[in-house]
């Protein structure tokens, strides 16, 4: 950690513009906000709450006080009230809640709320469950210290969401998620304000659901890891709790290796399968006819992907037992059935599969795929639920009530839109948007907060987006790292008015609500922490973490497609997964510090940030030699080895940088082109890692701080 | 941190004992082992495991695959084979488990195994599966890094536990333990080869478990926190899985109030009745004839309990139909009534009660407990369990099969002890041993570790002991420090035989197991560090740091009764419990390092120990200066400014002492009174913390180095 945090202001009122200022800690930014100037709302032991609600809403009760312990922890003041009850909620209060209707966890409800402070009391209003669950996040994040007291700002807040559908998806077939760490999200989500978990049950790698009518699903279909139905029911109720509603995906008819290993004849080929990545069954079946090259290309272009056979009527028998099942379990109105990626070649192998097409006068597997989701559709719909499916399932037939998730970016061979978003949208669908939201890329958060995806969604039909973390290189331990903070800017985007981008500022934000998560017990920062110890094997890790908190892992798919083309698999359910670049976060704090201030410092020339510059690029110089054992006593280390003395070497530039500023010397073109030179060589990627500070010594040596990348390759 | 850790060897091979170096880092230390001076071996991607057992001994497979994934884990080797089954268990391996009985989890099964470690292979037999068990985590213990590579050293062990009945018990009704808190407490317990999980699941604040057939023990018991019926069965298994055994504790007849929340007709006097602190409903209740006074003495003495009404046979049918429903939930041949801590205050109110036991010619209350226990002892022995109780159940006419477990420290006015252990066993009763190892009087680990009262428990019929987590002032979050890794020395003292008793060489050893445990996930560092940033609000905590690394609790009682005798009772289920006192550990690892340094200077005087100590001692000196920005900004920090300052003030002293030793200067005796007077002054707790490295200076300035306390005051 670095003193260079102490500059961020506690609460927007220092040499921030006023933009910034009416955003105070908030993420999501609110819709509307008025903050006064003066004056503010003190935290006592005596802190009271009065409730004017439906006395049976127990959702309702339970967030506000999971809000009141929030700040009774926070402030440490021993509340003299231990629980706000229905029954001991009389008389006036500090905090006034007032909810008109009881209702939560539906897409398409009233989420709006209002809410007034003053130096005297608080008054929260909102027309359903829903929006208060959000205003009282929002007074979690006015709440601040001074001296050593809490206030909440004076304000007044009038908020509603832009977008009525703000989603993340979790894949946790690839690596299971622990139901703790699924519930530690779900906090996460709560926190922003959004509302839908998509929830990845079953893919090739395994099937993560107890099924009591298909017990090979998941006794077969998994290595042991699932989630027992008690558990589920647990989630669910869980999410509801916190106004979030859980769609459960259950991918088909590819991706769906996991289904096979108990129920092959479900398949287009035959079996056996097991669970795991479609790499390794490919791997299992060498066919001569393929090529022996491992690119990603040749991976997918000839990958056969076990695949539910859609011309076997038991298939459709047995889908419909099954989604009967899960719907006792899943009480939301959506199921998603995945239905991404199939390349068709496990039908186009299969003879009496293409003697069927033949007959029913079909020319492509593509329009095979048509008819099977049009089954499953139908299955999903005597139940009343409403289908999802990724942008695959969209075409002119496809049912009007379906919703389709728009995800795939153009990646000239290997990846082929569908469509926009928008153009889903006017087609007359329900659309959803996770195209530029993808979290398991690396990508720093403004790229997602800049998604240019977003922008021309603005037909009625078009509901919102979703953050997708998907897992073949995450696992419990990184994933919390993975998704957060950064989902707080997809759940602002998807929030706040389009005109709330400020990337500084989102910045400032972000990483306060990083601190909040960590607060209200996320792992990414307790996780990270144990990794360092680890790879260090418990010596101090002050040096290392010096260097790793200004590294960000490769951007793009490099580093999966780095792993799963290795001969033996490393994106497998036990890969360690335990590399510096596994655990490094996508967005440096200290870069976003650092970058502030030599913003700033070539503005302003001012000499007490000059001093914090040095004081940083010393440190940064000096902490290569300190290191040097580490790297002799660890193999994982010494994959970082080169971005240590690139650090050291951008320090020493930067410094120069300073000294000519100071000197007043004319900025040196010979001098300036050598050191550029230089540096471009420490953006390189070096174990999988990139080292995030190089553009702001770059400014040094220019005198000026460029633009950020609009974007980053993705392949 | 500091650098001095790096002083710790990482084996035992560096200027250690030979007794040290033959206990490398394994805690508990095994019963017999040799270690060769030559040869290692080394852990490759191809580290491969045969193991020779019974087919569905799903436990041992379970187990050997977490070890394999630990060790993969820690490596970061990708071993190449994911999973180790019965069915893919062929041929030779480097890892040959041999296990001749399935059978794990039960008291008084052959726990042994025995390990030999060569340079080309490791072999591990074992008569059961728990011996199995063992064995794997003495493996996880051997196995260390050197240079980039990871090793075990060649050793032959024959191991076996000093006692059957090696136990943790944990208080979830004063704060509630979440499940995965549970979990990672029992994956704790395991990796040092404890072997029953006391779960002491009621008493007056809360009633953790849910009853289908009395639901409102757990509805109007509890504050909503409680265990589902699936919940407990999925925690029995959890722990089976690890060789661990459940036992259920629901206290009785007193510390029962949480019963009669929903049941007040099971009670000895009229409600209403609600879940809380013993003292909250006396304050509810005020009798003018108690004296006003808070003291604790008064409290005990006063104090109407709500207690079950022994001479009320409904009473009796409900706890048998309770009893019924809970082996369902716990397979285990043993429940614990409590019965502790009745001072019959409740019975003597109760003119019916009083008429009652007159009848019977009942002269005092403890017959009408005895009575009581007699009746619950035979419910439970219809039902194959087996009572166990603290030593308040003990007198002459106690059943022969019960089972009595010591815990009171003789307190002058405020406890009397019943006996001791070896007393109960020699008189004819299975006994167990807690006295000694209460974890929540906050002592350091070397004082259970010594504890004399195991001294004589030499009698067949003592079974083994227990450390115990009482939770007035621990909750979720601090609980994970307040057990470990202190509960480790307990571990080792129930295991090992007597005569390993090297404190300096068990604190080296336990340090070393709480980083395994935080390796494993265990969140003691974590919640350390979570509650550092949450008091400085997220600013650097390094200067925070170096003062709370060398505080530890207030010893024995005084922190509870403080907080207890609180007008708003501060041990409450929703306190706070963030302050600086609830959240140090009670070993400092810091301090163990200085005092080990110490004591090598003074005798060797070596320059580089010298430098090592100057430099500890300046960075105290200088923190001081670096903290006083915090206690501005912070209640909580300000509660320990003193002690900053006397580390600063000390440390001085530490300094003056190094220089007039290295100046060759006689002992100044005048001096030296002085410094001790002051170093005597800074022993004193301040903030309910004390500064634990005074002692070490008062070595330096004496050049002589005090033995530790053999104990400190509990009351």
């Amino acid at each position: 950690m670095s003193n260079l945090f102490l500059l961020i202001p506690l609460v927007g009122c220092v040499s921030i513009s006023s933009a910034q200022q009416n955003s105070l800690n908030l993420m999501p930014v609110p819709s509307n906000i008025e903050v006064q100037q003066q004056g503010r709302f003190a935290l006592t032991p005596g802190f009271s709450v009065s409730v004017n609600a439906d006395k049976n809403d127990a959702v309702l009760y339970a967030a506000v006080n999971r809000m009141y312990q929030t700040l009774n922890r926070r402030t440490s003041l021993y509340f003299k009230t231990q629980y706000i009850t229905p029954s001991a909620n009389t008389g006036p209060a500090q905090l006034t809640i007032t909810v008109h209707s009881n209702a939560a966890g539906e897409i398409g409800i009233d989420e709006s709320y209002s809410l007034k402070v003053t130096e005297q009391n608080i008054s929260l209003n909102a027309p359903t469950t829903a929006g208060a669950l959000h205003g009282l996040q929002t007074i979690l994040q006015l709440a601040y210290k001074d001296g050593g007291a809490f206030y909440l700002p004076t304000v007044t807040i009038n908020d509603a969401p832009r977008f009525k559908w703000r989603g993340l998806m979790i894949d946790v077939a690839r690596h299971f998620v622990s139901l703790d760490e699924m519930k530690r999200n779900i906090d996460a989500m709560a926190a922003v304000k959004m509302n839908v978990l998509h929830w990845h049950l079953t893919d090739d790698e395994g099937f993560r659901v107890e099924s009591k009518q298909f017990p090979l699903l998941h006794k077969l279909g998994s290595n042991g890891d699932y989630y027992t139905q008690a558990q589920l029911k647990e989630l669910v109720k869980y999410a509801a709790d916190r106004g979030i509603m859980i769609v459960p995906e259950f991918d088909m008819p590819g991706h769906a290796q996991s289904w096979f290993a108990g129920y092959p004849e479900l398949a287009s080929l035959p079996g056996p399968y097991r669970p795991g990545p479609r790499t390794q069954w490919q791997n299992d079946n060498p066919d001569p006819s393929r090529p022996s090259t491992r690119s990603i290309g040749d991976l997918i272009k000839y990958m056969v992907s076990p695949t539910f056979d859609p011309t076997n009527e038991d298939v459709y028998k047995f889908l419909d037992k099954f989604v009967g099942e899960m719907t006792t379990i899943f009480p939301s109105g959506y199921v998603h059935i995945g239905a991404d990626e199939n390349n068709g070649m496990a039908w186009k192998l299969n003879p009496e599969i293409m003697a069927w097409m033949k007959k029913k006068e079909m020319q492509t597997t593509d329009e095979l795929q048509r008819h099977f989701v049009k089954r499953v559709h139908d299955i999903l719909k005597k139940r009343d639920r409403r289908m999802i499916g990724w942008e695959e399932i969209y075409n002119d037939k496809l049912p009007k009530d379906a919703i389709v998730q728009k995800w795939i970016t153009d990646g000239g061979d290997l990846t082929h839109p569908r469509g926009t978003a928008n153009e889903f949208a006017s087609n007359g669908y329900n659309s959803l948007l996770s195209e530029g939201f993808y979290l398991d890329i690396f990508m720093p958060a403004y790229i997602h907060y800049n998604n240019p995806a977003i922008n021309g969604t603005d037909h009625s039909n078009f509901l919102g987006g979703e953050a997708a973390q998907w897992t073949e290189i995450a696992n419990n331990e990184n994933l919390p790292g993975r998704i957060w903070p950064r989902a707080g800017a997809v759940a602002e985007r998807l929030w706040s008015p389009a005109s709330v981008n400020d990337v500084d500022d989102m910045y400032r934000r972000l990483f306060n609500l990083s601190n909040q998560l960590d607060e209200q017990g996320l792992q990414h920062l307790s996780n990270y922490e144990r990794a360092l110890r680890r790879l260090t094997n418990n010596a101090p890790t002050d040096n290392l973490r010096t260097l790793t908190d200004v590294l960000t892992p490769a951007k793009g798919y490099k580093k999966l497609f780095a792993k799963m083309t290795k001969p033996a698999n490393q994106t497998q359910q036990t890969a360690p997964l335990a590399d510096v670049s596994d655990i490094v976060f996508c967005d440096s704090e200290v870069k976003w510090a650092f970058r502030r201030n030599v913003a700033a410092y070539l503005e302003l020339k001012d000499p007490a940030l000059e001093n914090l510059l040095v004081k940083q690029l010393i440190k940064w110089r000096d902490n290569d030699a300190g290191l040097q054992p580490y790297f002799q006593r660890s193999a994982q280390l010494a994959l970082i080895k080169q971005h240590s003395a690139n650090l050291h070497d951008a320090a020493v530039i930067g410094l120069a940088a300073i000294e000519n500023i100071k000197a007043g010397n004319q900025p040196d073109a010979a001098w300036q082109k050598e050191q550029l030179k230089k540096l471009t060589e420490y953006k390189k990627s070096v174990g999988e890692t990139e080292l995030e500070i190089v553009s702001e010594i770059e400014a040094l040596v220019n005198r000026k701080l460029s633009p950020l990348p609009a974007s980053f390759p993705v392949f």
